[in-house]
């Protein structure tokens, strides 16, 4: 005979879908859900299935929003232009809260090896951004890897000639780490970079 | 401004219900959840309702079931009982593929530290099940803790005097394991019932 019955496996299942969620794992959240009330499992269900139907991209800067535009394009300072990867990039750099200016979500970075090249991300959108004025500094916050890198290399080579301040987040030790765990690419790039006191 | 918009910050807020999921797994979940096809987190939603819905304890048993009784009380040998704690309790004896007979879920041990006690328990429908005859004997699944052989030792108390034979799982060193890392209790429990070859 089979171990679990039907809807206990179904949903076990489903749960092996999410990132790290192994078959141990899938069976402790389905025992939750099973001995959770029903309307607290109606809520979670529902939760599913509103962010499927509410939840969309901005028409300007690509981040997820409710509305037409993001709260952050309708409130915040355009002439500075931070330009990330993923939309929760964007939470990364909110949970700051030092940057008061609107973002630009690539969807991706370019990287041959995957089989995406400079049209497959928004940079033809951002370059109509620029191009409608008012931007006064991009700001490329791509990841510190191969395909952030070079992303981040053909995006200044695109801008830098508009007259537009292109800068890039700075490299160095992380902050509450010890020197010496720290690699030695992120070491040497904190020397060269060194800052005059 | 908040973090994240609406949908996507009360998806978190569920995930993080589930055991063992923080912040961040949360969120991981929630952005693996706006990346699946809608179909899918369709088929999410409805296994989650559906488990609550069509899942219910067997009536003789106690096990989860979809109809009035379980697979296993309708198919098996009912001369051997085998009473565990809760229903995952029952996955994991069936796992081992060893166990022929039926089981009987307490769903609780005693324990008095939490108002748990004997009435509180599905000790009186054990009772009821030997009394309709036809049991032979009863293994006393709990688990190797306080509360669990407190339990074993108040229902041995109960059945023994009615004649059937009772039975407790054995102790001892797990397979695989190594002697050095085998704390003491165990491995006296493991000397004292050590098996004359």
């Amino acid at each position: 005979m089979k171990v679990f019955i039907e809807p206990i496996g179904r949903l076990i299942n489903e749960f092996t879908k999410l990132p790290g969620v192994g078959a141990k794992t899938a069976q402790r959240y389905a025992y939750k859900i099973i001995n959770m009330p029903t309307a607290e499992v109606e809520a979670f269900a529902e939760a599913l299935l509103c962010v499927k139907r509410d939840v969309r991209y901005c028409s300007v800067c690509g981040n997820f929003t409710e509305g037409e535009l993001c709260d952050v394009c309708l409130t915040r300072d355009k002439s500075v232009v931070c330009v990330v990867k993923e939309p929760k990039d964007v939470i990364a750099v909110e949970k700051t809260h030092e940057f008061k200016g609107v973002y630009h979500v690539l969807h991706g970075t370019i990287s041959p090896m995957d089989n995406v090249g400079p049209n497959d991300i928004r940079i033809k959108e951002l370059l109509a951004r620029i191009a409608e004025g008012g931007i006064e500094e991009v700001i490329l916050a791509t990841n510190p890897d191969v395909e952030g890198e070079a992303t981040a290399m053909y995006i200044t080579s695109l801008v830098k000639p508009l007259g537009i301040k292109v800068s890039r987040l700075a490299h160095g030790i992380p902050i509450g780490s010890d020197l010496e765990y720290t690699d030695e690419m992120t070491l040497a790039r904190a020397l060269a970079d060194r800052k005059v006191l």
